[in-house]
């Protein structure tokens, strides 16, 4: 940590803050400059509270050094992670892995139609939400354990995995014999006691930026699950909140980049949250495999004007063949293939 | 809604459109003007997704026309809602009622120091957290039931209601014998199971605004604890997350008056989240007064640089007791009182 | 216009609302619901402020059907916009148009380097800043009508289009007999006088969008210019500014497809400005280009670490080659070339 | 400045840096911890460039130990800043001094009716808009030279001052005889060159923050001015674009004390703009002198429904008299008084 020190501020205060650290645990190296005395504070506090020193008299400005972050930053395996799952499929490798599926599974029906033209079309992981709390209390709410049992057996059938969102702890373990992926959405991104259950688990788990979230913030949410052993997390950028109204979220598509350098974890991208309307699906999905996106995750529905939830986001069946087929044109230009 | 067709619009694409709006329920009223055909549709569904409509062909705009919620807005009880306790404290009406006390629960030798003090100065409420879930894995995670006891003890003891935040619905109970209010902290503003169990009990609920929620999603999630039967819901302001970053979050002072124009609920400011630092949160507190908050929350704590959270965001026990002598000048400009 | 009175409304509130957009020109049609009224306006002024009507007694809300631009709307084109320059450039058409070159015009050797590279590298376009207002008052302030002159001579020798920055109404005269196309900052894309001399000129404006600008506002800034009768008008998404600070703006990529959708404008990226360091400008351009960008705007320097401006957002000449030859492999995606 | 490397940095690569550093001016001291080595620059130049650092190789972080502004630092003028007026007005001083009047100039009889109400009410400042560049290429765009002049008559019969805002280098000697403070718009906050013309005069000047700048850009437009003599500058918060759209901008009130403690100026705030809505101006102008603002600006109109400009925002006469006298009672709690 590094502190500035007011250019008034007086010799007495500097040695309270010197002090201070000290008292916490840092060793401190003193900088005097010609307009103000600098104090580097070396020590092994990963969560201190830097507003602490920022509040003490004659400081000007305090700054972390080190990330807040240990496991998930990319010194920790500069090599990248890869996960590799038990059909062979590896996340984080060569291929940019699609996953997709409708917002709600709804019926057996349903599921099966879609899973079948998404492994036609080149889909890996079947997607679909089974619990669906809403945004207004009046809405459809999910099919629950039935809605599971229904992603089990189309991804068995079609040799696709599956990932569905986990909101509570109490459905980590009625989950577990269903999915091969948890998804953490982005509401619960900082549900610390959540993640630091999935952290005992030994499945991966996706985790969303929220809506609100920096990316070190994101950073600090997947090193909660890995402070539990759990090392196989997947991050997944699906939109923050802008000032711009004209898409439902901003899609950060530098966020691919920026986690790739600062992090070895894999990358997704789901346009289809972030950007809320289908139309705007497919450039956004070319552009994230593009700026190097380790996994897509898609919204498609068969018949998306009578999906009982986010239909306006979801691609109809040509429109994902056509945008799979883009993709394949795309994915080489980044050293990338897709299936 | 309002559905405003483009100008290129065919005939047979405002036809499809109608034939939508009215499979989903609505009547249609048309109004055909020079440049383009406009479409009013009446209806019951207040949950409708209007991106199902913005993704048809042919289709430039759609607006809701009435908010998506009804128990939370204003029009359901013009006269605002008084909350009434049985010591006779009355939130929501002429008295600006103050809330205090330390971010977490430390000891009860630190909570009765603070309750002792905040009492003498004019609060009317004990806050406290007993649950931390902190941003941090390798950080202090409350005392839990321990801590809730000794809210109890200390409320009882200086004649205090008790506020303490609720993270889980598996602490509803836990916490029902121990507080008089349940807080709801900004990020759980979206935890729809959470709301919904609320709903069910008959204690009021501090409802703070997430960092990046708007006011009517605010209301929105206000609505979901109402629709349980649970009216008696106080709404909170505590901070947005903006571009700046010299304050922790912009306290966006400006949401009292427009939640008191479009709801009827009692409206509070957290200028301690809010600001994040310490000498930030007196001109705060008193320009939330100013503005006519109905409730300010503030962390205090006897020696801040050693609490074990939040330190820098709470008050010493002169600048509280100096505040509110200062709110005190400033509350019958609004026509209000301080204890 | 549509105006949705509140359930509480008076008639006499709803006759007054009536009266006062008939006052203003306004043809009115009322539809009455089970709820509330809501009034719809058709009239001619594009202009009109619709606060005006929010603050009157008994108005829920108020909202815009038309867009309030006419000119730089799609609908006014529909087959879009192709710009034809000269040399039988053509922007807005198949090709993809890659415009680079310094931050600043330095030196003659330095911009004949940088033509000489990004031209072999395939840039049809060769950008250069002659004035250069700096945050900081102590900063580098570039090159003035000698920079012009060099960028001209560098533009004519290596058969390159010059485009270069306007700040001011005065150098609108200066720059005209050397650039062929006229840049406007995002700091000046609501200067309105700016705005309308440059509508008066015949030649190709390049718009780059405010950091702080809606969509909405960018094309009421394009519909500036064209109503002064220049409608060759390309606009420029450059970064808005966010809560995000690991990239210095957050390049919005979902702009590309929605100004399409909206306009018929040419769209550019400039992914050098929205990420500000130089390992993200490649991923961000590949992704523009996936997304439909018609122009991609980006700077290259032959010897970045000693340039006078933005040496850490531009591309060194190897990375610039490389990125040109991945763009050209992802072109054909979206049905492009790029030369 | 400090450089953070990371922790795989080879000493090659932390060698490479520290030879960029000196190269640059900066002398440097070298922190080697357990994880990473830290380098800390010293140095006179204020106007680095810190991303230059950032994109070489090895480098984790870098952090700008100084604020990046000397002549608007709280440090250059400890005691604040008092703005003294030949009539005696002292902006910065004990009393809030208020500024009002019509967002444009229409007429004689409009301004002096409005100048008459406004001084017998309190204010000790005329403010109205001569040059008026509007979003619209469709509106009024002001009266000009006809506007400035009454403006001056206004002012010299009631014994008010005038403040006009200056939209170009070429207004300023326009402006220079009819107004007391020059007023730079929030879209001209980095019109640079503007700033710098205006540090030439002998005149104070009243500078907006940019709906999306930071108060330390604020600051540093800031130094503009003074950096050429004119020390006489006041700063104005009128609100920042964010997520929320219930407010035309969200008003950040917290700007006020971090002001205060960044900077000697003095510090005003604008409602009108801040929230574009009538009745959100008294809340927000109340919260604003709660917090210590030492300036207020409001528009009031005599008969808003019929202003030319911006009425939805302007007082209504018996508001701005209601308010004054709130802001009379609010006044003394921050130790400051109201005309």
């Amino acid at each position: 940590m590094i502190v500035a020190m007011q250019e008034s501020a007086s010799e007495e205060q500097i040695q309270q803050v010197i002090e201070h650290l000290v008292r916490m645990g840092f060793s401190v190296h003193r900088t005097t400059g010609e307009r103000q005395s600098v104090l580097a504070a070396v020590g092994a506090r990963i969560d201190f509270d830097t507003r602490n020193l920022e509040v003490l008299s004659g400081v000007e400005h305090v700054h972390r050094i080190s990330a807040p972050y240990k496991l998930a930053g990319r010194s920790f395996r500069p090599g990248g992670t890869v996960i590799e799952f038990a059909n062979g499929l590896r996340v984080g490798g060569n291929e940019v892995v699609v996953m997709a599926g409708p917002c709600s599974v709804e019926s057996r029906e349903q599921l099966f139609t879609i899973a079948e033209l998404i492994v036609k079309a080149g889909a890996r992981v079947l997607r679909g939400g089974a619990f669906k709390p809403r945004s207004s209390p009046y809405s459809f709410q999910g099919m629950g354990l039935e809605g599971l049992k229904l992603l089990r057996e189309a991804g068995d059938h079609f040799k696709l995995l599956v990932i569905s969102e986990v909101m509570e702890i109490s459905q980590i373990s009625l989950m577990l014999p269903y999915v091969d992926i948890f998804q953490v959405g982005a509401r619960n991104m900082q549900n610390f006691n959540l993640l630091r259950e999935l952290g005992k688990e030994k499945k991966p788990v996706l985790l969303k930026r929220g809506i609100a979230a920096t990316i070190e913030e994101l950073l600090l949410s997947a090193e909660y699950i890995m402070a539990g052993g759990n090392y196989e997390v997947i991050l997944c950028e699906r939109g923050i909140r802008t000032f711009e109204t004209s898409t439902r979220n901003t899609l950060d598509i530098s966020a691919i980049p920026v986690v790739h350098k600062l992090s070895h974890l894999p990358m997704a991208s789901d346009p289809s949250h972030g950007t809320g309307l289908r139309d705007k699906v497919p450039p956004m999905a070319r552009a994230s495999v593009a700026a190097g996106a380790d996994v897509l995750l898609m919204e498609v529905h068969h018949d998306p004007d009578k999906a009982f939830s986010d239909g306006a986001q979801s691609l109809y069946p040509e429109q994902f063949s056509k945008l799979m087929d883009e993709l394949r044109m795309i994915a080489p230009a980044v050293g990338r293939t897709i299936a």
